[in-house]
């Protein structure tokens, strides 16, 4: 009797039995009475293959054409579900995003929802019909397909089930929820029944992989109830929402990302403005910036290190060399050996003892630390990339056990 | 200075290195200064691949998402060959069946083209864009996505090049120009410089794989000039137009079509409007009947033979097995063993001689006819498929020697 959306991942719809698998949740779903809305994301290593394909032809394409290559991905996957949905019998129709009436900015390969036109999807609902729809992609007020960049499919999941009000938002994930730190390297890690929007907000954008923040930050705008559960498993997965019953934990989970690259620029001139311009030329390209951490450096000089995910290291470089004259520096430094390890947690607000127990387990472990970010929910460390397993078992065994 | 709309079909753009070699061809005609509007095929055997995946979920799916999945195709090569020109340094834009303007009715997999709005196209040629377009596919009132059946690439490059008044549409294929017979089964044909479009008609409809059909007989109504070229040399062509110097050959070509079934229903009642529900049951289902023989049978009853292709033969056999009782017949007998081997030439219709010249030359073969059907312009004859290579060489050397 509820609208729900459905979302799977590419690697929930990677082959013929998997895309069957699915089905048959979703027709599970449609058979208790519901209406069900489902995205799915491109099969398996399809937007690899399609990305070497156009390398194979242009090492720097067009955006543009980009994303209409991408795009087709989708197409494909949503396709072969419907197909596998029409197999046994039931109604279904799937849809593109522009079929399915996403309206986005004209931000090729990182595009904005502006809107949904829901009337499609609603018509299609009206039929009876299990709706199918291309996650990661819209179209632009040119008639021009965009792709909404990392984590896209999760955030048309989660547009769409604002945009029609749906009573709830499953993501289907290779994992059975969301863990204080990732089973795979912390075996002890455990399952939370629920967490936040703000906890999940803070694990997604520190590398937990599970959900990602554009998703978790539009779920906790349009008070969107998601849930965290297994493609694979039928079991109950972990509740994202705005009040969670307070447990007696002091943090919420561990979380790594080894999905950074950190730059350094040099020897800035220390006048005023040089980190507005350093950062406004990143961002008019859309390179979003993480952790930044500057310092004195020497004779009046001063130098910023930031970290970028790893495919925008080299734009960011070449941006900041086509530059050098105007921000006048010494020189820029990299490297993409390094990880992100994270703390996450509300209760650590009131406990000023937390940073130092997370550097304490670091340094039990002969763990380096490279650089230090911390606010009111986390706390984050750089550390060399092949230390950072060990850091996130040394940092929960600490903290969970 | 002319519009030039250039067709280039899957085997034209089958890998990295034929798309790139497309693109230098549509290169050096932009840079004639011409206007380049080019319509491409899915690569290679991208369609039988995906043809094959939906299979291996549905061996049934519905033609709405088989259209849907199949238009992924052309909307990958479409981008290949743009991201080829843009590494060239050249403007280019891709645009998709439904973006390029293509309203279709909703006849899925065999859609009829209604209309192109030709606004997004003319106006990437004004900004010295060269424009390509996905073929075989549009899209229908409700928003979804079609695809025009076989031809339909051709079919979609003349219907662009009768749109936007094209000054010539070029097809470019395996061969450099339309020949007197199959130059791999004929080594001694020879390629014609010019070819009307009812002689073009009747090959294509024959089965000599050059252009197909629909696109011909679209060019002929709205009086495009077409050119068969080859993708790989350059060479003139074979130009496709109304009216051609008249030369001194009886027949333009002998044609070969293996894509044939023949369906016999036997001992039909012989009453008035049989034949007519018979063909009226497979017009409505899309089927196309080709080849038609009557014949008297026993006891007051009648014989109907036709042919279609093969694809259609299960279906067609399934509609008339279902009308058993209105119709009244004794059985139903198929083949598709056999091949249709035609002559065609506008020379004919004064020379009564001609039929038996081609008979003469299957008897000297040793080649049994099965069917027999003749027009002003062309006499097709079915025999067994492992007869066809040697009847197409048999009847050549008889005419064009």
């Amino acid at each position: 009797m509820a609208i729900i959306v459905q979302k799977f991942g590419g690697s929930s719809v990677a082959d013929a039995a998997k895309v069957k698998n699915v089905a048959s949740r979703v027709i599970d779903t449609y058979q208790e009475g519901n209406s069900v809305v489902v995205v799915v994301s491109a099969q398996g290593d399809t937007t690899d293959d399609l990305i070497d394909k156009a390398h194979e032809i242009n090492e720097n394409p067009s955006k543009r054409e980009m994303d209409m290559l991408l795009a087709s991905g989708e197409q494909i996957s949503i396709v072969l579900l419907a197909m596998a949905i029409e197999d046994r019998g039931f109604p279904v129709i799937s849809l593109t995003g522009w079929q399915a009436g996403f309206v986005t900015n004209s931000n090729s390969g990182n595009a904005r929802i502006k809107k949904i036109d829901t009337e499609r999807i609603l018509s299609e609902l009206d039929k009876k019909k299990i709706v199918i729809v291309a996650g990661f992609q819209g179209l632009d007020k040119y008639d021009d397909i965009t792709t909404l960049g990392r984590g896209g499919s999760d955030t048309s999941a989660v547009a769409i089930a604002a945009a029609i009000h749906a009573d709830k938002c499953e993501i289907y994930t290779d994992v059975d929820g969301v863990y204080t730190a990732d089973p795979r390297i912390v075996p002890s890690a455990k399952k939370l029944d629920a967490i936040t929007y703000d906890e999940m907000l803070d694990l997604a954008s520190l590398g937990a992989n599970v959900l990602h923040n554009r998703s978790v930050e539009m779920a906790k705008k349009y008070s969107v109830k998601l849930e965290v559960k297994s493609s694979f498993e039928k079991v109950d997965g972990t509740i994202v929402k705005e009040a969670v019953s307070v447990e007696k934990m002091l943090i919420r989970g561990v979380a790594r990302d080894n999905d950074v690259a950190r730059i350094a620029i040099v020897g800035l001139e220390d006048k005023p403005g040089i980190a507005f311009r350093v950062f406004s030329l990143l961002a008019k390209k859309g390179i979003n910036v993480d952790v930044i951490l500057q310092s004195i450096g020497r004779e009046g000089k001063k130098d910023i290190s930031f970290t970028v995910t790893k495919n925008h290291m080299q734009e960011a470089i070449k941006l900041l060399e086509a530059e050098k004259e105007t921000l006048c520096y010494d020189e820029i430094t990299h490297r993409d050996d390094i990880s992100k390890v994270s703390i996450v947690g509300a209760g650590m607000v009131n406990n000023p003892g937390v940073a130092a127990k997370m550097f304490e387990a670091l340094y039990d472990a002969g763990i380096n630390i490279h650089m230090i970010s911390t606010s009111e929910t986390k706390i984050s460390v750089l550390i060399n990339v092949n230390n950072a397993e060990r850091a996130v078992q040394a940092i929960h065994d600490k903290f969970l056990i």
